[in-house]
């Protein structure tokens, strides 16, 4: 920790943090400027009680943590990058993942009709939710139980995994029955009594960006499924909240680049959130590749128009199909990459 | 609803929309611009889903719903004030309201020397946190159970009402019985699992503004509560992230007067989570009262530099002392013009 | 200055960086913890360049800056809040300060009815654009010249000081001669080569916060105007932008505060600007009355809806003589704690 | 323009807010909701003008336009890409353009080093700030004509392009000797004394994004450049301002594709000031070769942690190389495309 004094803090005061600091079971080191005196913190004890302790003090001007909070995400935790397995297919490995589907369950045949062109076009996951978080009580909340029997029908006639949003701690039981990924929703990032759940869920567990998270909090809500005991954890780039108005949130496409220097864990980018328009998507898709996504999350509907939520970001089944033979050249370079990065690590 | 067709957009295509208008039970009318084509939709029908297909349609530049998307929480529902009653205090009402208290219960000779402190210096309710939202799992967690049942002594001895926090839907029933507001925190906000249970709960709530929410949101939110069974919900402003990083938020204070403009539900001020630091608290609860908030929520820690959680923004004993009567003047203004509303209503 | 190392940063590398440091001037004092170096730099010297060096350093994971990066406009090079006099009006002393007028000049009539209104309400200054920052190039930008002389005239039969924008370093000294105070628009705020130019300007300056500018920029800007020659800054908060579009901006009302806190410069609440909309002015007005600010500048016309521009959030001649009196027992507030706090000074 | 009444206005109202449509020269058509009233206008007129009259009438609730408020940098002025022409080389067209060169020239060593590098390894133009706008008033300001001809120096040797920012409308017509593309800075794009002077310039602009302009914006910008006569204009997206601290800025890379789709006018991509970091500009960049940018701006320095500013965002020489190799496969996938979508214009 480093700990700046306010300006004109007498020895007193100095002497008085210098002792609380202490008393955490960290070593001192003051250094005394020309106009304020600065204090660092070495050793090992409770740095956050420590940190609420010192910036509450009244001559503290502010009270730093040098070292990350996070611990078991980190790249220094461990360096090489983890290979999430769900279905039988490695996420953050050598080969480029694409998930695909409606936003909403909405029917045995829309659901099927979309599973078994996603997989045609060599889609890895079928998404869909079943429960769904929407703004307002009035709108469609997912077919529930329902919904999920109809994504198993999926997976048994295509093979595909199935990843699928659990909204409340009380329901992940049921829904790691049927989906071989469960989906954090957005909203739902910092709903800690659910991550906490989540730690003995047994399932892996995609982790999207809340709409005005920092990396650093994403990070530490995945720690939060980590520490509570499951280590497969994947995150999400949805697009954040920003002033723009022109595109439904602002994809901050180099949090992959972050993420992947911060942490080990793999990274997933959703362009169909974070455009908001099926028009944007392929090429933010490709610019996800480009930049070293392990994965893609897409927006998938037969009838777009006719679809119960989300329609306007949703690609038709041939805009799919397009959008999937326009990616292979970017898939290969990106395969190519990441064979020789694994060959090093 | 108001829709508008992308240039160009042919005859063909323009009936389409229209036809799909009329599907949802609406009546069409359409104007032709110099440029484009402009589509007016009236009547009863499922706007939102009449929108997301509009969306969806590739011709279509735009879809818009004109009318507010909640009901029961807006002014234009009931066009009084709603007061709503807690531990025999009216908020929304002619008495302006003051919560207190430290963010964490922490121990017994912590709550009750606060609660002792702050019902001395005026406040009606104390707030304490039993189970805490904290950012990092290695964070205290809140003391559960055990803090509820210091709460309840709290109020035994002082006769305030409490207000405290629930942060999941399994919990909802235990708070109930100790508190007499449910605090949903920022985090929360649109954990709609949580929001349909407090619809339930038998008890007021008061829902913090989440950080990246609009005002819009909040009032959807809030119709959640209303719509599932429970009318009595309170909203609080306690910051908003931004760019700036002076203050712990950005507290969008003119969203009292917008909410007051748009809804019926009593507003609560938040200075000190809106600030993130205990000098600009008392200036912030002055323009809160002015600006004409129903109440503020404060916290007040017997020695912040002891607190686990928030003793930079806490006021001392003393300070919260000193605040409350540099108040006084502002609030006696602030009843003034609160009994003139209340007779002319 | 603060340097954080890299993790597994060798003996070697930090060796660099310390002889780097010295380089500048500075005195080292490393700092070996359990996880990571950290190295404090003390003494005087070009600070930005040295900390842009070591940013530029590999083995460097982030270098900051502990002392205030401005020095004329900080409360540390002077204790007491500053007068700015302008027309024989002290801005920042003991009289609460009202600015009020049209967004832009548009008329004999209309600057002169509004002129003799907001005299009779107790204004001090009349504002008016005559060079208008417009978005579009096709939207009324001002009458210029003209505009500067009908308000000349306006002085002439009312005795209020002028306040009005100047764009351009080639119109300051023309502006200059017209206006009493000089008023920097938000999207010039890091003009730096307007903020040099005034620095000879002889005139007083009303410095906006821009759109997206930090408090911490905004008192470097501040710093630029005073740096060039020019002691006469008053700043002014007028909200900023962020997600919520349910006003034109978010009022950051706490900024007062802030700057009342780093600075000695009086700050202006520009509640016109921070809404966007007309009926939440006054309540806003309010709020900064009580939070402390030193003056308002707040937009009035004769006749709104025939504004060239910011009709929306203009008040009528009677709504803002209804504003001026509901404040009034307000300001008396304000006025008996200020008097207190000069007395003390 | 459509206007939405407020809920319970009355005919007169609505009869008055028609007779203003109509006072602008336009068509008028009510419909009347259910709930509310909505005025459809159509025509040609002052739209801003009367938008500006509406939302000032008390009994409107909104206001708002349908078309764009730009025209000249529309696609639907102009169906076809613009390729801008500077030094002989084509923006815009069927090469892949890249600008490197460091922040600010420092010297003769300096510049001509990194010129004959970044020549070597195919880029087009040379950048480096002669006119460098710092927060800081202390901060190094540029070697002003000194460094503009350096660069002249370095066009000399190398063949390479000069882009370099302008900074005051007084000094256009200088830099506009020395630079084949005068460069507008974030904090410049809304000054618009500076934006007219640049219609006269004879020389192509880019114009980069401001650090809080939505997209709608700098097309304004853009489009007042072009209004006054030079329709030479390039956008430059450089990240904007967001919550998010771990990246200087928030690259918003989706605002290539929305701009593609608005506009005919190129876009440039700027890796380095949208992330802050060097480690983190090889990767956008490789995004921004994906997404379809048609130009590259990156900052380069023989030795960053020697720069006087932005050290920490420059590229070595070697990095440089090393990132030009790297991008070669998905610049050949660029060309395809480009070439493919050219012919079919």
């Amino acid at each position: 920790m480093i700990i700046s004094m306010k300006l004109h803090a007498t020895k007193q005061e100095i002497d008085a943090v210098c002792d609380r600091i202490k008393e955490f079971g960290y070593k001192v080191h003051s250094i005394a400027g020309e106009e304020r005196c600065v204090i660092g913190a070495v050793g090992v004890g409770d740095v956050t009680a420590c940190l609420e302790s010192l910036e509450a003090m009244p001559q503290v001007e502010t009270a730093m943590r040098i070292s990350a909070p996070y611990k078991f995400v980190s790249r220094e935790f461990k360096r090489n990058k983890s290979q999430i397995k769900a279905n039988g297919v490695e996420i953050g490995g050598d080969e480029f993942i694409v998930m695909a589907g409606p936003c909403s369950v909405e029917s045995e045949k829309q659901i099927l009709e979309t599973a078994h062109a996603v997989a045609t076009c060599g889609a890895q996951f079928l998404r869909g939710g079943a429960f769904k978080p929407r703004t307002s009580p009035y709108d469609f909340q997912g077919m529930e139980l329902e919904g999920l029997k109809l994504l198993r029908k999926a997976k048994q006639e295509t093979g595909l995994g199935i990843i699928t949003e659990v909204m409340s701690d009380r329901d992940v039981e049921m829904v790691a029955e049927y989906a071989d990924i469960l989906q954090i929703g957005a909203r739902n990032m910092q709903n800690f009594s659910l991550l906490k759940t989540l730690g003995k869920a047994g399932r892996p567990v995609m982790l999207k960006r809340g709409l005005s998270s920092t990396i650093k909090e994403l990070l530490m809500s995945a720690e939060y499924v980590v520490a509570h005991g499951n280590p497969n954890v994947i995150l999400c780039e949805r697009g954040i909240r920003t002033f723009e108005t022109a595109t439904r949130n602002t994809c901050d496409i180099t949090a992959i680049s972050v993420l992947d220097e911060l942490s080990h864990l793999p990274v997933v980018l959703d362009p169909s959130h974070a455009t908001g328009k099926r028009s944007l998507v392929p090429s933010l898709a490709r610019a996800g590749v480009a930049i070293g996504a392990d994965a893609l999350i897409i927006e998938v509907h037969p009838q777009p128009e006719k679809a119960v939520s989300d329609g306007a970001q949703s690609l038709t089944l041939p805009q799919f199909a397009a959008m999937m033979a326009d990616l292979q050249p970017y898939i290969a370079l990106w395969k190519k990459s990441r064979v020789a990065e694994l060959a090093t690590a």
